[in-house]
């Protein structure tokens, strides 16, 4: 174990076996139960669900689990389809991922010609009009206008994205590994900011150059990597005063360092953390943030149970900041350089950010799981945030992963 | 310098600074010159331009330099306008990053209702119809629909996917920037593969434990991390027969084992580097395929110059591989388990697999960035590929990185 010693994660000497304790693999890739479509085909009196994305789209690879490709992948549901039409090259790459059928069909053709064809084959043309798809809000224009060329007259459905909302045990157990590597990463931060020297001014050193957030950012991202997950562009590393570009200056000993991660497992599964400590606060501005900032996390993961109103919890945060003399929505407010208030929380999965939103007319339910992170930002100071993830369970949430945290990154180890 | 004792990268003991010889910070972020939007909104007659994104969206980043949020964003342009219309909590963020505009107005509205409230601003209600707005054809269909309600009619334009296929001074930095990454990611995984020790039977081991496909991805991964750059979900190591879900088995001496990577840079810039080694090759399929592929990949790259056709790039490399022997289009065929056949090559920049694609049509223009990286696949045997980065330049080509290669990892060290 080096890790005491060796705050980078770094393992000795030339014949030491490098990241020795590997984490244990991903779990089992989760599976999706598609039959809510049939309920929502048959509720809007529909012949079909047509989804259409590339390998950014999270509906997709809800829906097919395979991780997809750069070209638009097209997935079709009836009550005789089941069928994801795969782009030329990734047709066996899809069959091994996807539990349906797989057409290699038309390759070349637009995936919204493709779907209209799929339609084609298993609906009756006699049928009375209308004969309604249900898609997604944002199926890309040039797919819904194949589909519409086609006859088919398109209504969107939430169907999808109210199934990803509460997760199944499968998607559990991918969101418990990836924010196990999400509390190593962020811990990694810390244990670097403890480790490090402070120069004869007042700024940071570590090994024999000044610490800089960029630094601490790519020993976070490395951390993941060894963990087996990806950073996916999400990790962010800030110190002093936001909306300054200063990722190259050193990191300032009484500054607030704010470190938050979402990085996402093989599967596609995002965790969360957030955390923020000062190596030598003088007690000002940041540590009566952070006093608040912790209170405001503690109210929030108060009301989270199922049955909640989601906007509650983001309401309980911004009550105890304002309690504590804040003002939650941004100080200097929007426009401002550094004037973007902080997010109190939302829901994550497949997205690093999805549904339940924290705002009227959204409910926690079990298996919903939850990144709680309010936070304060200041134009002169920096920004302090908390944030941690939980599931909600039967019995109000269960947090994922450590929920430890301090304000002097010594105090931990 | 450990790296010529400890093939992980890691470096040594408790005291010492660990990633220490930090690469240089990412180069200066590349701007756009957005006139070209200019040209086509007058050859096509159109009032405006629309387009509609979320983080994901490489036009969009293009567009804007802003990189963006979970939520979509609209970028507009008249000849009157140069707006982007950012999602509430983003605003101040966006207005750092984009030189025209930032709007904050209605920032909870759809942001396609937002873009046809900027143009109802500065089109003529009085012009006759029809009023065209160009639109990238995969605009979401949500956002269309605001637009054509408003009473705009959609016109698609490649104006976008056009400007993004030839890069700038300032492009062209990033993309040099992310590969020198790549390639020292790429030879951290030969490194480690050199290294290993071969088992009592004829399997790796590397320290106290397998060497597995997956442990080789995350020294692969960390090395990308350190060196400040995300592998974006998209390193592959692929040790063995193709389709079996291997990557936590341990690697065989006479595998060929393939690396490819396509990491991203902090302005969203993709690299791409592809190397296939075998430890102790037999001398069976993988060696005779390296030698066909080695010929494809020169073959490729001496079609590459300016106002080539850009699939002749690609016949090229197939040409050279069937006159090996080798069936280029992916041996058993698609639908087999294993089957997908690799892609000889594509353009890189925003999107890791963009402008130009090696197809009838695409001609290569100085400025362009592409992959070359054929391959062959083969169900029993495994995968061997070999891909480098090359900007089309007025001479010919210049290669991006480090060109170097050889099928036993120990060859270079």
């Amino acid at each position: 174990m080096t890790d005491d010693r060796d705050p980078s994660g770094a393992t000795a000497g030339p014949s030491a076996a490098p990241p020795a304790r590997d984490p244990p693999p991903s779990p089992a890739p989760p599976t999706t139960d598609r039959s809510f479509l049939d309920a929502a085909l048959d509720e809007r009196d529909a012949v079909g669900f047509v989804a259409v994305g590339d390998r950014r789209d999270a509906d997709l690879r809800f829906l097919t689990r395979f991780e997809g490709s750069e070209d638009d992948c097209a997935y079709v549901r009836t009550l005789d389809a089941d069928v994801l039409c795969a782009p030329r090259g990734h047709v066996a790459r899809a069959a091994r991922r996807f539990d349906g059928r797989v057409s290699s069909d038309r390759p070349g053709d637009h995936p919204g010609e493709r779907a209209a064809a799929v339609l084609d084959g298993v609906v009756d043309a006699e049928q009375a009009a209308p004969r309604t798809v249900l898609v997604p809000s944002s199926i890309p224009h040039d797919a819904a206008v194949y589909l519409e060329r086609a006859g088919y007259e398109l209504r969107s459905t939430t169907a999808v994205a109210d199934a990803r909302a509460t997760k199944t045990d499968g998607e559990l157990d991918a969101v418990r590994a990836v924010q196990r590597a999400a509390v190593r990463a962020t811990d990694r931060g810390e244990r670097v900011l403890a480790a490090a020297e402070t120069d004869d001014g007042d700024e940071l050193r570590w090994g024999d150059a000044p610490l800089t957030a960029e630094r601490l950012r790519r020993v976070v991202n490395a951390e993941l990597a060894r963990r087996g997950v990806d950073s996916a562009g999400n990790t962010v590393v800030a110190a002093g005063a936001t909306g300054s570009e200063s990722a190259d200056e050193p990191i300032a000993t009484d500054e607030p360092v704010r470190i938050d991660v979402a990085p996402r497992e093989p599967h596609g599964y995002h965790g969360f953390r957030s955390r923020t400590v000062a190596v030598d606060s003088d007690g000002g501005w940041e540590r009566r943030a952070y006093v608040a900032v912790e209170a405001a996390l503690e109210a929030a993961l108060d009301e989270v149970e199922p049955g909640a109103d989601a906007a509650d919890v983001r309401r309980e945060a911004e009550a105890e900041l304002t309690a504590f003399g804040f003002d939650p929505t941004g100080g200097s407010g929007e426009g401002d350089p550094g004037g973007d208030p902080i997010e109190t929380g939302h829901g994550v999965g497949l997205s690093r950010r999805e549904r339940p939103f924290l705002r009227a007319g959204e409910t926690l339910d079990v298996g919903c799981v939850l990144a709680v992170a309010p936070g304060l930002t200041d134009p002169e100071h920096g920004s302090v945030r908390l944030g941690d993830l939980v599931v909600v369970t039967e019995a109000g949430y269960e947090l994922v992963g450590d929920g430890t945290r301090s304000f002097a990154p010594q105090g931990r180890y």
